[in-house]
């Protein structure tokens, strides 16, 4: 007997679970010879993005909890790879910004992390792609929906 | 500023990770009412679907560390839901079953998450649904593949 897994692969949110576990090593392999992973190189190409970014934006863009983005925080800063400094305007606040040395190591991430895409995405045409894309937003969207129902209902 | 994720917008994986997170929060606030997670009721599925299936297996199925793997078996004999029996062929082998009151709450829990699942999908017509479900085990495959390669650039 080998198993099957029959009631789960009837649920989208299964294949998505997969797909993204597939990804997750794949992504985790590429990053490695940079010294990032998934978590890191995300929140590096975010900063990268947005010079002067807040701790608190980078953690509602990147839906990361509190102590998960410090860990990850200490981590960039501490291969010299970003910068934390007091915003001038809040003095409570931080804001955070690449080195020259964090632009560069992003960039060469950037283009390894399109390659693995490329590859996780190999067999799609063109509008199989736009497909995909375009059905991950939705869910994204229905999910937000749902957590608004949710404290709706449970205030 | 509120900031921008530009650059990880243009990767599908990146669109993968922030579906499942989606997906995530909503079948474990779909399961909590059950006393279970997604991890607790994807094993509960598979063994419910499998009588006498070794907990090796299911870990391949789920492709699920050893240790997190015994946790979830723990909590789901702890809780009455599941069975371990010692394999008649081979005495170092667990076999598990679902007990009478795991058969009922799986069957109970698999009607919540089929609900949970339309939700997500919701705004998608048939033939989106289809490529999407298409797409995902592409993604699976491609990661599959790219393992193997891995494995053998890194003996």
């Amino acid at each position: 007997m080998t198993g099957s897994d029959r009631t789960l692969r009837g649920f989208v949110g299964y294949g998505i679970k997969r797909a993204f576990s597939a990804i997750q090593s794949d992504v985790n392999a590429t990053l490695a010879p940079f010294g990032l992973r998934m978590l890191t190189y995300s929140a590096l190409a975010v900063i990268r993005d947005n010079p002067g970014l807040r701790q608190t934006q980078l953690a509602e863009i990147l839906l990361i909890e509190r102590p998960n983005l410090v860990l990850i925080l200490d981590e960039l800063e501490g291969a010299d790879l970003v910068v934390r400094t007091r915003a001038r305007d809040d003095r409570r606040a931080y804001e955070l910004k690449v080195t020259l040395k964090g632009r560069r190591l992003c960039d060469r991430a950037t283009e390894a992390v399109a390659a693995h895409d490329a590859r996780m995405l190999e067999g799609m045409d063109e509008s199989m792609r736009e497909t995909l894309h375009q059905a991950l937003r939705l869910i994204e969207m229905n999910g937000r929906s749902s957590d608004d129902r949710g404290k709706v209902s449970r205030p």
